[in-house]
C-alpha cells in the first residue's frame, strides 16, 4: 500500500505541482489502484508513472471545484481507448454525475467498460472483505467530503506445522481451524482453532481531509490513521485568508493529526504563494512544530503505509 | 503572426505530444491570441510558453472529441483566477455550449468576464476589420468544421512627405487622401488619393483542417493560404486505416496544400504510432515528395506567417 501524489498545488496548475490528485496503490492487496480526486492532467502525470489506466478501480472525490475533476473525462476516455475492459466506480457529490454524463455524451465518448458513479451521502460509501470507506462532510463551502480508508485486519495464517506435529492431518477439518473456529476430531480431541493461528496483520487506515477549514469531522477520519493526508493551502500566519477561501493551514492541519492520533501527516494542496525551497521547508517547520511527523507533499512523491 | 503548436499528438496525450491545440498569436495585430482547439492540458503547455491566458481573445474549436476540448473548463476557470477581464469568444460545433456551461456550473465557477459562446454553422463566423474566418464542413463522421483565418489587406501608409512638398498642409484633408479618396483642394487642385498611397500590405491567410479525411472543402478553405495546418494522423501506407477512422495521411493532406496553392504546410495530429525521429522523418519525406514546403508539428513548434 502506497500512496503516489499525482498533483499537489491549489487552484491551479503550475509548473512546479499540478492541480489535486494522489493515487493509493493498492497492487499487492487487490492488483488495483484508487485515485482521490482528478485533476485536469492527472492521465499526463500518471504517464510519468508505472500507474497503468485500466487498473484504477475506484475514483473517489472530495468536492466538484475544477482543480479536482477537470482530469476525469480526459481520464476516463483513455482507459477505454487503452482498451480497459475492467468495472470503474466513482464517488463523489451531486453533480459529478451529470458532469461525466453531459462530457461524455458532448464528446460522442463511448467506454469500452462498465462505469458507475455514486453520488454519495456522508456514511460508509465502499465495503467489502479487505476495505471499509467511509466519508464524512468537511467544511468547504460547497458541499465536499473527506475519506477514511480503512483496511480490514488480516488473520493469522494457520499453524499448520505445529497440527501436523499432533499427528491432525491436512484435511476439510485445517478450513474451521484456519477460521478460529473449534473443532472436535475423530479421536476425541477438542481443538480451538484461535490457538493454532499466527497474530493477525493489523489494517492500515489512511485518510483525506479534502479542501477543509479545521474540521472536528476530520480529527474523526483520521483517527489512529497510519497516514493523514490534509490539505494545508496556507501557511500559519496566513490563517485568515485560509478561513476566508475555507482552507487549513500547515499549523490547523497539524494540531487536527494530533487529535487525531495519526502516525504521520502528509500536507498537500499547497499554494502557489509558497514556491522555491525555503518556503516550503518553513511550512514543514511550522507542521513539525504541532506533530513531529510532518511532511509537504510534491509531485510525484510516493509514500509506504507502513503497518503498525 | 504566429503559430505556436500546444498540442500536436492524436487522441491521447503521450510524453512528447500533448492533445491538440494551435495557438495564432496576433499580439502585434490586436494584442491578442486566438486558440483552434483545446485539448486537456493545453493551459499546462501555455505555462511553458509567453502566452498570458487573458490574451486569449477567442476559441475556434474544430469538432467536440474529448482530444480538442477537454481542456476548456481548466483554461477558462484560470483566465478567471488570473483576473481577466475582458470577453472571451468561443466558436464550435452545436453541443459546445452544453458543455462549457454544464462545467462551469457544477464547479461553481464564476468568471470574471464574459464569456459568448457561438455555436456555428458553416460561413462567415466573425468578421472585423481585420479579419474574416470561414468555417466549411469537414469529414470526420462527427460534425466538424475546418477554418480558414483571413486577414484583410491593410492599406498603404500616406506619402505625407509628397503632399508636403507639393505644399498642400497637413489637416483634415490628409485623412480623406490616405482613405483614397479624390479631392478638390482650396486651390482648385484636384488630387487623387490612391497616388498619394504607398503600396497596401496584403492580409495573409492561415486555414486549419481540424480532423478530417482528405476533402475538398478544406481546399477551398486553404485556397492560396500562407499557411496550411493540416491533420496527418497516419502515415501513407496507413491510408485505409486513415478512411476508416475519418483521418487523412500525409500523402492526402500535401495533395490538398498543392491543390489549393497554399504556401506551406504543416502536418499535425501525428498518431503515437509514429516515435522516435526516423519515423517522423519518414512522415515529413512523405509529405515533401507531394508539397516541397511541408513540415511535421512538434509541441511548442513557433512559425511565422510571412507577408508574401
Amino acid at each position: 500500500m502506497e500512496l503516489l501524489f499525482l498533483g499537489t498545488g491549489a487552484g491551479m496548475p503550475a509548473k512546479t505541482r499540478n492541480v489535486t490528485s494522489v493515487a493509493l496503490k493498492l497492487l499487492e492487496e487487490r492488483r488495483s489502484v484508487w485515485l482521490f480526486d482528478c485533476g485536469e492532467a492527472t492521465q499526463h502525470q500518471i504517464l510519468h508513472t508505472t500507474i497503468k489506466p485500466r487498473k484504477i478501480e475506484k475514483i473517489f472525490i472530495t468536492h466538484l471545484h475544477g482543480d479536482h475533476v477537470y482530469g476525469l473525462p480526459g481520464l476516463l476516455g483513455s482507459r477505454s481507448f487503452q482498451g480497459g475492459e475492467e468495472e470503474l466506480t466513482i464517488y463523489g457529490p451531486k453533480g459529478i454525475k451529470a458532469f461525466i454524463e453531459t462530457s461524455l455524451h458532448v464528446t460522442a465518448t463511448h467506454l469500452t467498460y462498465p462505469l458507475t458513479v455514486h453520488e454519495i451521502e456522508e456514511g460508509t460509501v465502499f465495503e467489502d472483505e479487505q476495505f471499509i470507506v467511509t466519508a464524512a462532510s468537511v467544511i468547504h463551502g460547497v458541499e465536499a467530503f473527506g475519506y477514511r480508508v480503512q483496511e480490514k485486519d488480516i488473520p493469522g495464517a494457520l499453524q499448520a506445522g505445529r497440527l501436523k506435529e499432533m499427528n491432525i492431518p491436512p484435511g476439510p477439518v485445517y478450513q474451521k481451524i484456519k477460521k478460529g473456529e473449534t473443532v472436535t476430531l475423530d479421536d476425541g480431541r477438542i481443538i480451538n482453532g484461535r490457538d493454532f493461528l499466527e497474530p493477525p496483520k493489523k489494517g492500515r487506515i489512511v485518510a483525506f481531509s479534502g479542501d477543509t477549514r479545521a474540521s472536528e469531522r476530520v480529527t474523526e477520519l483520521a483517527r489512529n490513521a497510519d497516514v493523514l493526508v490534509h490539505e494545508a493551502t496556507f501557511a500559519k500566519e496566513d490563517a485568515k485568508l485560509a478561513h476566508n477561501y475555507y482552507h487549513a493551514t500547515t499549523e490547523q492541519a497539524a494540531q487536527t493529526a494530533k487529535k487525531a492520533g495519526a502516525k504521520q501527516l502528509i500536507l498537500t494542496h499547497i499554494s502557489a504563494r509558497y514556491q522555491g525551497e525555503s518556503p516550503i521547508e518553513r511550512l514543514e517547520h511550522e507542521a513539525k512544530a504541532v506533530f513531529e511527523n510532518s511532511k509537504i507533499a510534491f509531485d510525484f512523491m510516493e509514500v509506504t503505509v507502513e503497518r503498525s
